[in-house]
Formats: C-alpha cells, sequence, structure tokens
C-alpha cells in the first residue's frame, strides 16, 4: 500500500463582521479543518457556519482551542498553569463539540493554537494536561502536536491516536523543532521547495534541517495557511502534486 | 403519590479572583444547579470546580447560558438575533457538556440567564430557537423556563422535557409575569410568606398575584438565589420547610 | 462667503490581526476622521496608528465611543442605564485623549457609535449624559450627531459646540431620521444621487424624504463609509463633486 | 526637617457586579490610590466611583494600568512587544484621565499592575516603552515603581518624577527583589514585624534580605493590600505606627 498523508488547515477566525481566511475556497482542497473556539478567534456564529461549511466539503473537523487573547490572536505567550490549559482546552473542546453536535456531525481531532501549541511540544506537564483534557472529553479523538514534539508523546502515553504535523512553508532547525518566525529564513516562499520538501516528509521520513544535516521526522498531517495572499492558489495545487507522487491526501480519521 | 418538587440555584458566578455566591454551602440544599458558562459570569476553572462539586453533592447538573456582557452581568437586554441566540446557547451549553463529560458527569438540564431568560419567556422566535439548541446538542436535556413562559411552550413543541419554574422570593402580576425588581414590591423577604407562596404554588398549583387575585401556575422547580446576606439560611430552611407540608424534594431529572 | 461641509468617515476599526476599512486611502479624502476606541472596534495599538496617519494626513481627530460589544460590532441595542452611557463615553473619550496627546495631536470631535449614536438620537435622558460626558472632559470638543437629532440639542443645551451630520448613502423619512437599513430602501447606491443629494443638503438644507416630501435638514457633516468595496472611490470622487458646486470642505473644527 | 513617606493600595478593582476589595475603609488612611483601569480589573462605573470616593478623602489618585486579562486578574506573564505596553499605557492612562477630569480631579501618578510591573522592574526595553508613554501623556505625573528598579531608572532619564515602592508584607531578596509569592516566606503576616520592616527601610534607608545581609533601599512609598481579610485593620494601624517613628504620611504629590 502506498503513502498517505492528511492536509489540515486553521479556519473559522473570523470574528463578527471581522473577515479572515477564504475558508470556502481552502475548504475545497485541504481534508481536514482546525476550527477556531472563540478565545484566540472565532464567535459562536462563525464556528457554526464554518462546521456546516466543512460537514457540506466533507472535511473532517478539529477544534483548535487557543489562548484567551483576541488582540494577540493567541500568539503572545502567556504564563498559564496546567490547569488552566487542561480547563480552557476542555471549555473550547465542548463549545465546538456542541456546534458539531448541533450540525449531526461529529468531531475528528483537536489541534492546539499558536502560542498554546508551541507551549504544548516542549513543556511535559502542560502537554500531559492538554492530552488528559482531549482524553477525557473523548478518548476517540485525534490529537495533532508538531512532529515528534512532548505533544504526541503525552497524547500516546494517554492513549490516544495522534498525528505528527509537519509544516510545509516552514524551515527546520536540527533538533526538529520550527524555525523561529524571527529568523529571516523561517519562511519557504518557493512552492516548488515547498512541495518537494513535504514529499520527502512524507516518503522518506526526511527533512533538511538550515545547518544541512537530514533529521528524521513523521508526517501524518500537512499544515497549510490559509490567510496569505498565494494561500488559496498554494492549497490548490498542493493535492496533485502529491498524488503525481503517489501520495494520497485523506482525512486523518480515515487514516489512523 | 404526594408532592414533589426540584430546588434550583445559580452557580459557578465566581470569575477568576472575584468570589460570587456561597456555591458549596447552597449546594447542601438544592437539588438542581444552573451553572454559568462563562459569557455573563463563570469561566472554564471556576466551571470545572463547580461541576466537581455538584457531582459531589449530587446535585443535577444544568447550563446556564447569558449573553455576552461581564460588566452586566448578563442582566442588560441585547437585541441579539434568534440565529444568535441558537448559537450562543449552542456554544455555552456544548462548553459545559464538555467539562461534565471531563469531569465523568452528566448534564442534566438548560436553564437561560437574566435577560436571556426573560427574552426567552415572552418572545416566540428566540424561545423557539433557544428550544432548538437545547434539542439539536441533546433531546434529553431538561429545558427550564419560567412557568407557563413562551420558552417552556417552545421546549414541548419541540419534544423536550420542560421545567416550569417559580420563585419564593418574586412577587407575580395578574398575567403570570414576575413583577418587575424596578417595582418596591418585587421582592418578597419575609421567609415565611416566601415560603407559603411556594407551598401554595406546589400543592394548589396557584399564587396570588400583586393586584389581589388567584392565579394559576404549575410549578415543578423553585428558584433561590445564591448571593444575597440571607440565602445560604434561607436555602437551608426551604427544604424542611417543604418537607413538613409533605412536598419532597428531588433533582428534576428524577422528577422528569 | 460660500458653503462649507466637512467630510468624516468612521476610522480605526480594525483589531489586533483583524483587518477593517481602508483607511489610509479614505484619509486622503475627508477632513474628519471617527476613531474607534476599543470597546466595539479597535485596540489600543490600531488606535495609535489611527491617530497617527490622521495627523499626517492633518485630519480632524474624533473618538467614536461605542457599546461593548466587539461580535456585534457595537450595533446591536443594549439596554444601558444613562450613568452607563456617560462612564463608557468618558472613558473611551479619555483613552483617546491620551493617545492623541502622546502623539503630540489635539482631539477635536467626539462622535458615537453605532446603536450608541441611534439610542442618543431619539432618548433624552441618554443623549443628556454623553453631552455631559464630553463637556466635563473637555468643553472645547465639537459633538457630532444625527440632524436634527436629541443629541445635537443637548449638546447645544450644555454649551458644546455641536456638527449636525447627514449621510451621502441613506434616504430619509419624513420625520428627519434615516430609513432602517431593514428596508430596501435604506440606501443610496447610485453615486449621483448621493451627491445630488448631499449638495442640496448643503446649499439648501433640505432633503426629499422617500415618501416624496421635502423636509429641512442641518447639514455641518457628511459621513461617509469607509468599508465597502467602492468606498475609496467615492470617498475620492466627493470633494472634487462638492467644490464644483461651490462648496468648500474643511474639518469641522476650522468651520465652527 | 524629618521623615516622610506615602501609603499606596490597589483600589478600584470591583466589575461590575463583582465586588473586590474594601476600598471606603482602606482610603480612610492611605494617601495615593492605584486605580485599575478596567484591562486586569474594574470598569467604566466602578473607575468613576473610585475617583469620586478618592477625591472625598482627599487621596492622591494614581493610573494602575495592567495586562488585558480579566480571568488573571493581570498578573500571568504575557509576552507583549515594548510597543504594545507602550500602547496599553497610554491608553489606559488616558481612560482614567478623562475620568478623573469629568469629575473635577486631576491625576498624580501611574503604577504599572501585577504582571506588567514585574516586567517593568527587570526589562529595560519595556520599562523605557512604559516611562514614555507616562511622560507623553503628561510629564507632571509620577511614576511608581519597585524601589532600584529598571522602571524607576526609566522615568528618571526620561524626566519623570519617580517614586521607589517598597512593601510592608513582603521579604526582599538580597539583591534587592521581592521573594516569589511560591516560596514560603514570601509574606509577612506579623504585624509588628512589618511595621519594624518598614520604619526601618524609611528611616535607615535599609532592609534585611532573607539571607541575612542588610541591603540598601529607596522608600518613597509604601503599598499595603487592600483585599486580605485583614487588610482594613493593618491599614488602619500603620499610619499611628509610622507617626509614633517620627514618620509623617503625606500623599506623593505632597511629597516630591
Amino acid at each position: 500500500m502506498g503513502f498517505v498523508v492528511d492536509l489540515n488547515c486553521d479556519m473559522g477566525e473570523s470574528l463578527g463582521d471581522y473577515v479572515m481566511g477564504n475558508d470556502e475556497a481552502i475548504l475545497e482542497t485541504i481534508t481536514s479543518a482546525n476550527i477556531a473556539c472563540g478565545f484566540h478567534a472565532g464567535d459562536p456564529t462563525t464556528m457554526r457556519k464554518t462546521v456546516r461549511l466543512a460537514l457540506e466539503k466533507n472535511v473532517g473537523i478539529g477544534a483548535h482551542p487557543g489562548l484567551q487573547d483576541l488582540v494577540g490572536f493567541g500568539r503572545r505567550e502567556m504564563a498559564i498553569s496546567a490547569d488552566e490549559a487542561f480547563d480552557l482546552v476542555v471549555y473550547q473542546l465542548g463549545a465546538l463539540s456542541g456546534i458539531v453536535k448541533a450540525e449531526g456531525g461529529h468531531l475528528q481531532h483537536v489541534k492546539p493554537h499558536g502560542a498554546l501549541y508551541n507551549m504544548a511540544a516542549v513543556n511535559r506537564t502542560h502537554s500531559k494536561a492538554i492530552a488528559e483534557a482531549v482524553y477525557k472529553v473523548d478518548p476517540e479523538l485525534i490529537l495533532f502536536g508538531l512532529a515528534g514534539s512532548e505533544l504526541v508523546k503525552a497524547g500516546k502515553r494517554i492513549g490516544l491516536k495522534v498525528a505528527h504535523e509537519v509544516f510545509a512553508d516552514r524551515t527546520y532547525q536540527a533538533n526538529g523543532t520550527l524555525t523561529s518566525r524571527r529568523e529571516p529564513n523561517a519562511l519557504i516562499t518557493d512552492q516548488d521547495i515547498a512541495i518537494r520538501q513535504i514529499v520527502r516528509m512524507v516518503k522518506e521520513g526526511k527533512v533538511r534541517a538550515t545547518d544541512g544535516t537530514d533529521i528524521s521526522i513523521m508526517a501524518d498531517t500537512i499544515c497549510i495557511h490559509g490567510d496569505g495572499k498565494t494561500a488559496v492558489e498554494f492549497a490548490r495545487v498542493i493535492p496533485g502534486a502529491l498524488e503525481r507522487e503517489g501520495i494520497m491526501v485523506r482525512k486523518i480519521g480515515e487514516i489512523k
């Protein structure tokens, strides 16, 4: 049997009259949607509309909980305790579950957002709290985390299915972490290079770090970004490019 | 078989370091707790602590969704659409459901809060939207509304179990509505009068309105308030007073 | 001496990463900017950037306070008390004043936003509270209100300079109020009609209501909207169109 | 001439129906009030009431800006940029200034709150941004900061009057910082010890650190806390205890 990978994107980030992202267009090409839950972005009405769209497009639905920081879009680190991390994941995951249930769908996965995602990648206490939060709400959910991170380890230990996430448009350090956005070489803007990177990650389990060394990496799901100028175009070409390389694109719930 | 009634109180209204109410003491005497869901009061950590306490005390757990207005405590009317009412109930109900699930309990009921409760009592479109929100998330939930109000009618029509709610410490108008808090005679401060009023509502299905006429009223659940100075004392004496009158106090989930 | 009018537009409505409006382009053509103050839109950083831009373009700066309702963009009516209206205007006006002072500018005017503007147009108690709020913070500020409304009357009574505001792209009722946006004929989408309407309001003090009658109207400042698709284009042509009719466009602080 | 010191306390931390602190009682004994500005605590109506009370009691009024984190009461560190620190101080300081002006008073000082205070004590970039924010809004304001901290240094450099702040009920490390609240010996609960500590700080400019060494410390203003059980009692005895030691208690604006 051949290679298969999931393609995910953050969605539902609009807020009232504020529009963000190109959800309808992006939903045509991805297989899993991470839907903001109202703390860093999104609101109940936006969430329902996004869930409905995802169901129409047969895209897997995930909760995308974040820190309570609308102005900073959940990207500013905050010194929350592990208990607070647990509580805000349960709350936001529950809220989206309610909406998904009301729309007659089912929830597939959970992926923390922004600073919460980064904290969960390296902090054992907080990653354990987040994995427990997901497990206690629904042990069938798939937990997304940075490939090889503390979060996917914590998820596995508690008995969750996990998805190692890789990025098409970001470069990697020799220790497997993403190059900080503050560095000039953090982003990959050349589509061909981005596609070669993800093809290699999926087929060979390797990525070339910025120092030139090859490192091992698991790639269950590829994150693409939906709010840049070229995002829609990039999202549109990826599935074809992967399939030409013999990599099927399927939602994570059908893979795991 | 004799008379039976549920005793409910709003709970979990603290917010971070802000403490409101006497939840632990009140939970000793009530049978159903309406837990604030973070929009008008409460936060994820407070919600979890309150759910845990309610489970320890074997008190029925309800979601208490409100308008997004912390400064006004959800009591200021807001011109939200019926769709917005649907969405904010689903969101908050889902959030509390997640917490209840994470704590190994189950949700018993839903009672809208403050201005949302008042709107749902008289507005057919909004009461229908709220009843649908509850039904679509979980058709087994019991919907609390002002006795005889549009909300309980909407709940019944859609197929929900409903609970007609009466108030121990409020006076009634001849049309069955509560006397506005702006009126001098809105509140009943004498405990004996309050208890006689609820005993009569439960046993005879009647209440004396402020104009002296008797009106019919259903009394499935009695609301007491938990944040006044005498609230704990009043909550403590009610169950005994009711049982001396041959009225058993049971949580609504065991009655309906 | 000839005709003169001010041209105002709502500005600074972005929020963190959420972008709204075309502030830079619109600031090229207007003479007064109403800057959101963080309750219905805007945030401290957006406010500073907008103030700086307005100063660069020599556009008069106004505070644009609104209800505390980000999700509803301050457009949903809320039952706030007159004291609460006073307090939230003082707070927001003060916040923007601080930013203007820090940037070395000075504040020219105040215009309530959305539901607060509508409330102030018809409610005597609330319009009085808002006028007092402005007067007590700075009696030199110019108060903007719907032409002929309670708000401009309240402003005059307390001793403020006031500006009667008219709309280029809205139709009027025979009683001088705007046609509700829920009506099909509320908006004027034809540029030529819009321009003829404002020219007549400025030069003749009259506008044709939707029932065909002519009504009297004062026009000190014309509101244009900055967030529609054609807003920038419309804003660009208005000053020239007015000047061809012999109407000078000047910021209100130079007129009053 | 003898010794003199200011006595300050955080105030106006209530939020809508949530009551925090014993403001009226504490205002009887302190000389400077740090009033919360709505980001970590407080709301426009609470701010006005607190300003009015402080004016009645002839207590110096200060702005107490904090991080935008109601649930964490502004005590959780957040990775805000120096520009964001500047902006949120200007905004909150402006908002309180507006209220003070509307009440006919004048603003005396600014003291950052919680995590913002701690950040400003050690971070040169952020302390500079905060000092600039204060200076640009009003160069006559007095800036409060931890005694000997980066914030008071930054304030001095830019040309502000500054007040070195000491704590009656906290222990000190050998490097002049406060012992972290996570340590068991962080708090001084014995009133006599607390008073001896502040008397010595004021008269000798020294404090005994937890390692037994004496360190130099400036003491322009003493912070007391207003929300504990014994706070009111402690606040009541301090002025007398100081005056018995020949230390006059005066508001900072009369000292500097």
